[in-house]
């Protein structure tokens, strides 16, 4: 593992109570020289694409290594799987419910293993809370050095809910709308290789766009629609001191048409 | 002292202000070297019982030796006393009103010390803010390798307030509600090891239960009634799928008696 | 650079979001060794005001070294320079609105440099996030060893706002209402360094008050107003067991003058 190992946290726990530092506490108590950063935990209670977009958003400023555990877990209990997928750029750690794999994709996946070796969880395991009796203890005992195969076992079939489908049809790429932020800006689930090059024709619930891809929002005359990559590597559509989402009537998850 | 030392920080100072970043700055001073992990800072103000429950159900998951600073104060600046507990799994700094009290004895106490050394405090000791000029820095202190008896001196009487009192009269356990959850579970005060064995007979309000100890909630008929240990310890009474406290019209204090 | 060094970040972010996670994922890319302290995140969206009250409230806590990363930036993408202030105790990093001089006038300000390099910003600057693309770096790079003098050219007219100004006029001294905290103190932008001895004479609103600076509220009768020196270091004039700023109908903001 390259430099100082590093964990974050990601998930809906909130701050008043005191799920993430019981997390945080089997981390430490684990490995002491943990560095642990929280990501966010005021994701909306059990909305996983919200909590993939934030993962997918903050992991590629984190160092080569790191290792991610998130937990938007409204299956836990059931026989929904626990995941530890390899990355080229590091580890993500969580439920297998579409949570992480967005993230993980940005970053070339090489492996996904099933997480099942109870010898590296928590002796007594709650069937409510495996952030902290589960995956807590995987990410430590990762960072301490053990192997990922010791875990568990290789799958190749991991969920990917609707909100991570990109398909290519004939001439179009079918996409949708990963997220709306505070400014009514629409977030795609289109990340920027997969753009097309060239003036975009966008097809969203009923209306059409030709945009050029710009670099800032400034670029376009106030009120007037635009298309840029995000901060967060997604195509985003925008308007100049405007909320988008706002105007064209747009909601998390419609669907998206652009010709390539 | 084993391990690397670790400070936990439990409070109602919320995360506006800058109150909980001035206590990391004074113990950071004090020792650059220390780990400091916030439970919450989100206790409802002044509200003891909450901050002793939340302190109580996070502790048991940090390493031994960890050191505990808790501040809910609303008695700062008048003649309550400042206690520095020793468990044998750790140390608990904070105001003797009840807040520490709970967490500490589930760690079994072996002393408990009353802070008066001011030679370990800030120069200047403002009349609102114990948690930055006296807590904070008696906790670097400590963890840089003071002994306990150099803080003050040793107290047989620490403040123990109606919530952590359980009291076994004849064939009775006398406890009482401490904390209700987001989900309307009714968690009682009642350590697990203080759990009679067989069936519970439960009053609580003029409502009696008879109820077995279930391992989960999932174990009971959607609607019924069920008694299990949570995960922060205690015993609780939830509705499987239903929100207890709402149900049964439970309140924070309420007296249970539970037939031994 | 003293000791260990430390980062802290003061942001109006919120802790929903991922942004404060990319800034500690970015210093952490560059530094793994960092440790980082949040002052606050939750300033008023664009309060640069507040931003420089917390700010100043929680600087003198930390170790002679710390390096403060503040970012409240409705300017950003504009002409605003970026700043790094060096202090007898510390740095400052941040854009330059006025954010980081009150903080940093307390503790004696040697240089100030506009940041200019851009080989310690990251590759991609966003128009709309130096707080991860220009702010972080630098922060982590001047931790790492970098000279001040590698990041830009010194300046001498950084924006000083009115909410720093203090005008010492005939024998009056003119200043402000900085902050107005939770419980109604009114809480103003002159340094205790700065305040008269003997009896204030305070007008405040065409109100009159001839107080004698206490040590504690306590020293006055309830509900009679009184001065004092909070613990953040400013004049306070507040109202023992009121809200002082209900009462008199106080603003951030308003106009004070102080008989010298």
């Amino acid at each position: 593992m390259e430099g100082k190992p590093l964990i974050t946290l990601t998930s809906d726990f909130g701050l008043a109570d005191s799920y993430a530092a019981q997390i945080k506490g089997v981390i430490l108590n684990i490995n002491p020289l943990s560095t642990i950063v929280d990501i966010t935990h005021e994701i909306n209670k059990f909305n996983i694409q919200t909590g993939a977009f934030m993962l997918a958003s903050a992991v590629s400023y984190f160092p080569k290594g790191t290792i991610h555990v998130a937990i938007v877990d409204p299956g836990v209990g059931t026989k929904r799987r626990a995941l530890l997928i390899i990355t080229k750029q590091g580890y993500f750690i969580g439920p297998d419910n579409g949570l992480l794999i967005l993230a993980a994709e940005h970053q070339e996946i090489t492996n996904v293993y099933e997480i099942l070796n109870t010898k590296y969880m928590l002796p007594h395991i709650s069937e409510t809370f495996h952030g902290r009796d589960v995956f807590a203890p995987v990410a430590a005992y990762l960072e301490k050095g053990v192997k990922p195969e010791e875990f568990g076992s290789i799958i190749d079939d991991p969920v990917k809910p609707d909100f991570i489908q990109i398909k290519h049809k004939k001439n179009n790429i079918h996409c949708n709308v990963l997220h709306i932020d505070s400014f009514g800006n629409i977030i795609t689930n289109l990340e920027k290789n997969h753009v097309p090059t060239g003036t975009l024709n966008i097809t969203l619930q009923d209306i059409c766009f030709e945009l050029e891809l710009k670099k800032t929002y400034g670029e376009t005359k106030p009120k007037d629609p635009t298309a840029i990559i995000g901060s967060h590597g997604f195509l985003e559509i925008a308007v100049n001191q405007g909320n988008a989402a706002d105007i064209y009537h747009i909601k998390i998850g419609n669907k998206i048409t652009i010709k390539t």
